[in-house]
C-alpha cells in the first residue's frame, strides 16, 4: 500500500504520552504509581468463579446469545436494585448498558461531538475523556478548581465567553467525587451552584463517576444526578474501579432523549454489551457480592492512602511550592512541585531510581501542570508505597537542588 | 432540558427499520426467520463453564484486570494458532482483539470515513456495516453481484466513476463467503480479480469474515487475506456465527499503518477488550472446543438449510420471478418475489400468519430489493422451519394471487 487516506479523525489520533510514558515504567523493578489499576490481590475470585457458573448454568440460552442493546434485563433490574440502595432513584428501564464507562465517553462524544465543538471540562480532567472528545475533534475548554472543586464563578464566565463566541458549550463534564486526577470532592454547595448555573444556561452536565463508591473517609455528598430537579444530569459508572476491570461493564443514565440518542449510536459500535459478563455482573449484584467486594477495596485502599501520605510527610524535603492532596477516597494522590520543576523531565530520573508515575500535563486540556504529578496509590503494596515515595523523594530533592543550584550560577 | 443540540453524526442516526421490524416478529408463537443468531440447542455449555473456571483459577489476575489495548497475549497466540491451522500465515503480534467485529466497523469507520467519504459496498450488503459507515456520514456505493459474487467490472467501472467525481473510495467492503444477507460465495476467480483490481487502483480491502468456518458443502475458496499479495487487506473475524455472540469478541488483522491506527482509536473508543471474555476463549481454542463446536454447527446448519430448501420447494408457488438462493454455508437464504411484490407490505400478513423474515430493502445502500427477503435458518428448529416456510408460502401465494387480479381489474 502506499497510499491510505485516512480520515480528520485518524490525523488526530495521536498516541497518548501518558501510554507512551507508562512503557518507561513496566521495567522489572520498578515500583508504578502510573496506572490506575486495582489491587489484584484483593479480587473476587470465589465469587466470580460462582458467578460464571451460574451464568452457564442458571442462564446459559441468554449469557451466550445476543443482548438486547439496552441491556439485560436481570442486569439493569440488579443494577437498578443496587443504585437505589446507593441513594440514587432509578427504575430499571432507565439503566443503558455499556461495555466499559470509556465507551460511555466515546458515545457521548458521538452523540454530542462536531468539530470544533465546545466542550468544558475540569483542569485538570481524565485523560481517557479528553482524548474521547478530542478524537471527534472537541474544543476543550478547562475551568480551574479548587479545594471543593470547579469554582462556579470561573464556570459561568467560561460559559459566557463561549455563548458570546457563538460556540455554546455541549455539555460540562465533571468527575465530582474523588477527582482523577486531583482526588478532590465536589462540595455539597459547589454542587448545587453547578446545577443552578446549568440551569440558567440550560446545559447537559455529565456526571463521571468511577469512584464515589470509594470513599473511606468523611461523608457522602449526593451525586449530581440525586440533586437535579430536571433531568440535565448524565451519569456514567463503572464496575472497574470498585470490582473489576476485566469484564468491561458499564452503565449510563440520561435524560431520554439523550438515551435514544446513546441507544441508537450503541446499535453502531458494537451492537450489544456482552450477555455473559452483564449476566455474571447481575449475579454478582444480587448476592451480595459487589458490596462485599466495595467494603473490602475501602479498607485496603484507606490503609493504603494513609500508607502514603505517611511517607511523603516523612521523605519529602521541605520546600515552597512542594504540597499534595489529602484523599478521602478514590485511588489517587495529587502531588505538586515547585514551579521550575518539569515533571516529565523528573520521570526519566525517577525511572532510574526504579519509580514511576503520572505526569500533571497529560490531564490538562492546555498543556499545563508541568510541575504536578498524579500518584495512584491502590495498585502497589504498603511496602512498595513506602519504598517508592523514599526513591521519588530523593528524586525531588536532587532536582530542587539543581535548580537552586543553577539559579545560583546563572 | 430544553434544547440539546446533537452533533451531526446523532442527527444522522436513525432506529434502522430492520430493528423496528423485528420487534414485530417477537409477538409469541411467531417463527422468526429474520436475526442472525446461532442455535442456542446446540450452545457449548459445559465447555464454557470449564473455561470460565480455568480463566479464575489459573489465570485470574489477568483475567479480571484491565489488559492491553492489542489484544490479551494469550488470547493473540491461540487465536494466530487457529488461523494458522484454518490456512493463514498470521503471528500473534498481528492479532488485534475487539469487542465484536462490529466493534471493528465502527473503528474502520472512525479511521477511513469523513463526512461525504465514498465506500463501496456490495449490493446488498450488511445492514450492520452500512449502519456503521453511514454514522460517520460516508457515501456509500453498491457494486452488482450476481451467482459468482460482486461483478469485477462493475467495480472497476465505479471506482473510476468515484475517482472521476474526485470521491476516490476509502475502501471496499466485502463479505466474501456465504455473503451476509445473500448466502454467495465469490469465486476464486473473482476474488483474484478484485484484488487485481484494488492493486491497480492502490485500495484497500476489507474482508468481513463471519461465516466462513461455517460451511457445509463444496470446497473452501482460499480468503482474500491470504491471496493478497500486497498487504492491503483488513480482515475481520468473529466468533460470534461459529460459538457464542455473548462473549463480544472478535478479532482483526490489518496492513501495519492501518493497525496502528485502529489501536489509537480503539482507546478511546473501549480502552480493551474483556480480558475475562479474551482468557476464557484463549482456553476454548487451546482445549479443542471451539473447532468442536464449528464441527457441530455445521451438521446442525446443513440439516436446517436442507429443511428450509425442501420445504420451498414443496410449499411455494410456481411464478415468474420467484427463486432463492441455494447456499453452501452460513445461516441465510435469499427469496426473490415477483416484481410486484413489497416485501414490506407482505411482512405484516406474514406476520398475521405468525412468521417473520427480514425485508431486503434493509441491505441496499439505495433502498432497492422492495420485493427480495432474507431468510434466517439457524435460529428456528427444523419443524419450524417447515411450518414458517408453509404460512410464508401460503402469504405469498395470496399476495401474488391479488396482484394478479388487481392487474387484471386495473
Amino acid at each position: 500500500m502506499s497510499t491510505i487516506q485516512f480520515s480528520s479523525l485518524a490525523n488526530r489520533l495521536r498516541r497518548t504520552e501518558i501510554r507512551e510514558l507508562l512503557k518507561l515504567t513496566r521495567m522489572p523493578g520498578t515500583i508504578s504509581f502510573g496506572g490506575g489499576l486495582p489491587d489484584p490481590s484483593i479480587f473476587p475470585y470465589e465469587p466470580v468463579k460462582k458467578a460464571s457458573i451460574r451464568a452457564v448454568e442458571e442462564f446459559g440460552r441468554q449469557s451466550l446469545q445476543y443482548s438486547p442493546t439496552e441491556g439485560e434485563p436481570f442486569f439493569c433490574e440488579q443494577v437498578a436494585a443496587f443504585m437505589n440502595r446507593q441513594g440514587e432513584k432509578v427504575r430499571p428501564n432507565e439503566i443503558f448498558s455499556v461495555a466499559s464507562s470509556q465507551q460511555g465517553l466515546d458515545l457521548l462524544a458521538k452523540i454530542f461531538v462536531d468539530p470544533g465543538s465546545a466542550v468544558i471540562v475540569e483542569r485538570p480532567s481524565y485523560v481517557g475523556a479528553i482524548q474521547s472528545f478530542r478524537q471527534f475533534g472537541a474544543d476543550l475548554h478547562g475551568v480551574a478548581m479548587d479545594n471543593d472543586g470547579i469554582i462556579p464563578d470561573r464556570l459561568k464566565d467560561k460559559i459566557d465567553d463561549l455563548i458570546h463566541r457563538g460556540n455554546r458549550p455541549r455539555f460540562i463534564y465533571l468527575i465530582p467525587d474523588f477527582q482523577n486526577p486531583s482526588g478532590i470532592n465536589l462540595s455539597l454547595k459547589r454542587r448545587k451552584q453547578v446545577l443552578a448555573i446549568a440551569a440558567a444556561y440550560d446545559l447537559i452536565v455529565v456526571e463521571d463517576s468511577p469512584y464515589r463508591e470509594l470513599r473511606f473517609e468523611g461523608d457522602l455528598i449526593p451525586s449530581l444526578r440525586s440533586l437535579d430537579p430536571d433531568g440535565r444530569v448524565i451519569q456514567m459508572k463503572t464496575l472497574s474501579k470498585f470490582f473489576s476491570p476485566g469484564f468491561r461493564i458499564g452503565w449510563i443514565t440520561a435524560p431520554p432523549e439523550v438515551l435514544e440518542k446513546l441507544i441508537m449510536a450503541k446499535q453502531g459500535t458494537d451492537l450489544c454489551t456482552s450477555a455473559f459478563t452483564s449476566i455474571m455482573t447481575a449475579c454478582l449484584f444480587q448476592d451480595g457480592s459487589i458490596e462485599r467486594q466495595i467494603e473490602i477495596s475501602k479498607q485496603l485502599y484507606a490503609k493504603k492512602a494513609k500508607a502514603m501520605l505517611d511517607a511523603l510527610d516523612r521523605y519529602m524535603p521541605d520546600a515552597d511550592g512542594l504540597s499534595w492532596s489529602h484523599p478521602e477516597g478514590g485511588m489517587f494522590l495529587w502531588l505538586r512541585l515547585p514551579e521550575c520543576i518539569d515533571t516529565t523531565e523528573m520521570l526519566y530520573d525517577a525511572v532510574e531510581k526504579k519509580v514511576a508515575y503520572v505526569i500533571g500535563s497529560c490531564f490538562y486540556s492546555d498543556g499545563s501542570g508541568r510541575n504536578e504529578i498524579r500518584l495512584n496509590y491502590s495498585y502497589p503494596t504498603v511496602e512498595e508505597i513506602d519504598r517508592g515515595i523514599r526513591s521519588l523523594a530523593e528524586v525531588v530533592e536532587s532536582r530542587i537542588h539543581e535548580e537552586v543550584t543553577s539559579a545560583h550560577r546563572s
